[in-house]
């Protein structure tokens, strides 16, 4: 496909006008102001649009579509314990598939081309990835609450297994992560466990840190002061390539630990004010260098997997939280969103408009939107006016899998109709 | 019109399913369960659709429009003294014409069917109201820097010459209120002079009250630790019934004075984010049973009126603001966003659906949406996951402005031509 005379944002996220962008073999094999004189097939017309790479979501948990506004306005306790656990303890394999494929499709409506999951169901999440197209870090994440070691946890048994079945599947658009749910849900004799897989395999590890106020402070009173990210990096689990969601109560040394180890912080703004979890210190993390990445957690926390919403969130709330107008820029937030999700899934030729890299790209429609005129600052106007329905097209390693309401892998009516099966089912079962 | 087998949000914004809407004359003739005997014209089809009250923008500088994205990441002084006033001293009566024509546009778009306006050129921008067919509340904030009375200010004067020219005009849609830009931008003779012509008119009030901690303490300095809302409430000011813009600093007995007065809080979550002002104590408010609306501010400082965005925000930021995940329900920013901002216009038949309510409705569209799916609670996917672009119909008075993308009484592509005239002839001047 050959994008014809649109707008585009480079790979420093300037925007430039009239650009020809050129796809070839999954890859962006083009990107001028001439006309190419290769024929890349299709051309599209690019007035009044713009193309930007894709969104990359660092943290989510897909099938949770099924939980979509079952549980407004309690307290994080009775959430968990009255509402979520209960249903998820009801999720078949069928449900968690209908739910993935429910996101894959919200996803592709609103440009997220890849998400780092963290859920149960690894083959029936990896089949609905594989199946439409998209792409997915899927982590099993080990819970523990007695003495076994990981080995002899049912989800590092599993994670083993799909590291033969799913990893690097369609062309390495599946790959599996490994995953701790968090410090205050395992043990450190599992955790240890975790570090020497990671260690064996090198693969990337997917943990929940700091989240909320008392599993921070939990924490330190279980081990002698230290915090989360103190206690993982003892146990050797920040040597893997890491993603490390919510990060809110960081603290003292947490943040030279995330930078010397190159973790990356899945900042989920959206579900840290619904769930009432707190303001995550973003612009410090960046000031220090650390890797920030923009995740929407699952869909019960936020409602929706719209990363535009946290984009605009990100680039605004923090100025609140910490009096300074100048802080996080909207480039910044944008990248978050896209270069820096696609490096903390490991893909290292993902998110940026270059010639060579993956063409994992959207198209914003920005024709007859008052909202978006006039025009002073193109990546202002995306990242604080334009909407997450803009996306026009969804491109994932070259394939179109949406553009203009419809769906290539996706029949929408069915998988809407099986998910809100798979609910109805677990809620008569409640 | 007749709206058939529509889904509805009562007038306790309630859920109710396959509902008929007849509307004649302007306003709501008939809800029931049942077709209504009556003719109520053409039958619109209600599938998949959800049919509630339009929203109600408590603070906005619609003119604004033009300067969208045109002063990102500064501080705040920098940003009002070297981008904003100099962009703002060149606006002429065509270019606040033309600035207000794209926000009604842009307003329509997002189910905005009126908004609490405060700016410069009343005659400009009451004429692109009544020529929309949209709802303004629209003051000339007095400012003062020196000696002269209120009656000596140009803003006085114009004041009063609207009142006989466009108060109540198109069947009271345009209403003329009376503006107090601030206490930081007034003197108390001239506050005590709106005071005096609010007594004399029984006109509403509109002003800024404690956005910025700078203004709030500079207050208590120069006025022996008076609060901006004390301040006011001494000189007479609340007891006209009043919208208070942003209030983020309130405190100690500034709550009772709101309560005791009647005075309405125009919470400003995006724009008080972005602008690093702070978090509005909105769930205090409620609790003290202030009347809180939403505003979007100016779009400088949002940038968009996507009140929506608004509404989300509002029913999230705050649980994290208090660390209570109760706070603020999504019923509570739905009431906020309308009836709450209809009630503080002083449009007591307006925001509700109830019979003999004026017809200032919004259709949201349902179907084919992924990130609506399942739902399990239709006023949280309102609040949570729904798209201000979900918006499509927007009825005023009983008279549709906004249909599936196209305008009854606004040609779009001329009103962003005009808008993109003025503003770029303002940057050639500046």
């Amino acid at each position: 496909m050959l994008f014809a005379k649109i707008g585009i944002l480079d790979e420093e996220l300037n925007y430039q006008a009239d650009r020809f962008v050129g796809v070839r073999n999954g890859r962006i094999a083009y990107i001028g102001a001439e006309e190419p004189k290769e024929d890349f097939g299709e051309r599209y017309d690019g007035a009044g649009k713009l193309l930007m790479p894709g969104f990359y979501n660092a943290h989510s948990h897909s099938a949770m579509t099924l939980l979509r506004g079952y549980a407004e306005g309690m307290s994080l306790s009775d959430w968990l314990n009255k509402k979520i656990f209960p249903f998820e303890a009801r999720l078949t394999d069928e449900d968690i598939y209908n739910g993935t494929m429910l996101a894959m499709a919200e996803m592709l409506r609103f440009g997220v081309v890849s998400t780092t999951d963290m859920y149960f169901g690894g083959e029936a999440n990896s089949r609905a990835v594989l199946e439409t197209g998209t792409k997915m870090n899927l982590s099993l994440a080990v819970t523990c609450f007695d003495g076994r070691s990981a080995e002899e946890l049912p989800q590092y048994r599993e994670t083993v297994g799909l590291l033969k079945t799913f990893h690097n599947a369609g062309e390495g658009r599946v790959k599996i992560d490994l995953g701790i749910h968090g410090e205050y849900t395992s043990t450190p004799k599992v955790v240890e466990g975790m570090a020497a897989l990671a260690a064996e395999t090198g693969l990337n590890m997917h943990l929940h840190l700091s989240e909320t106020r008392q599993e921070h402070e939990d924490c330190k009173a279980r081990h002698d002061g230290r915090t989360p990210a103190r206690y993982f990096y003892d146990l050797g689990v920040f040597d893997a390539p890491t993603t490390a969601a919510h990060c809110v109560w960081l603290e003292g040394e947490d943040f030279d630990i995330l930078k010397e180890k190159g973790v990356t912080v899945a900042c989920c703004p959206v579900s840290n004010l619904k769930l009432a979890s707190g303001f995550c210190p973003a612009p410090r993390l960046l000031d220090k260098g650390v890797s920030v990445a923009l995740g929407t957690d699952g869909v019960a926390s936020n409602n929706n997997l719209n990363i535009l919403e946290e984009v605009k969130l990100f680039a605004t709330l923090f100025k609140a939280a910490t009096a300074d107008p100048t802080a996080i820029t909207a480039k910044q937030a944008l990248w978050a969103a896209t270069r820096a999700g696609a490096l903390a899934q490991g893909r290292e030729d993902c998110g940026v408009m270059r010639v060579g890299a993956k063409a994992d790209l959207i198209v914003l429609d920005q024709r007859q939107r008052p909202y978006l005129r006039p025009c002073h600052d193109m990546v202002g106007n995306v990242v604080f006016a334009a909407q997450g329905t803009d996306v026009c097209l969804t491109m994932v390693d070259g394939r179109v899998l949406y553009r203009d309401g419809a769906y290539t892998t996706i029949d929408l009516e069915r998988v809407i109709r099986n998910a809100e099966v798979s609910a109805g089912r677990i809620l008569s079962e409640l």
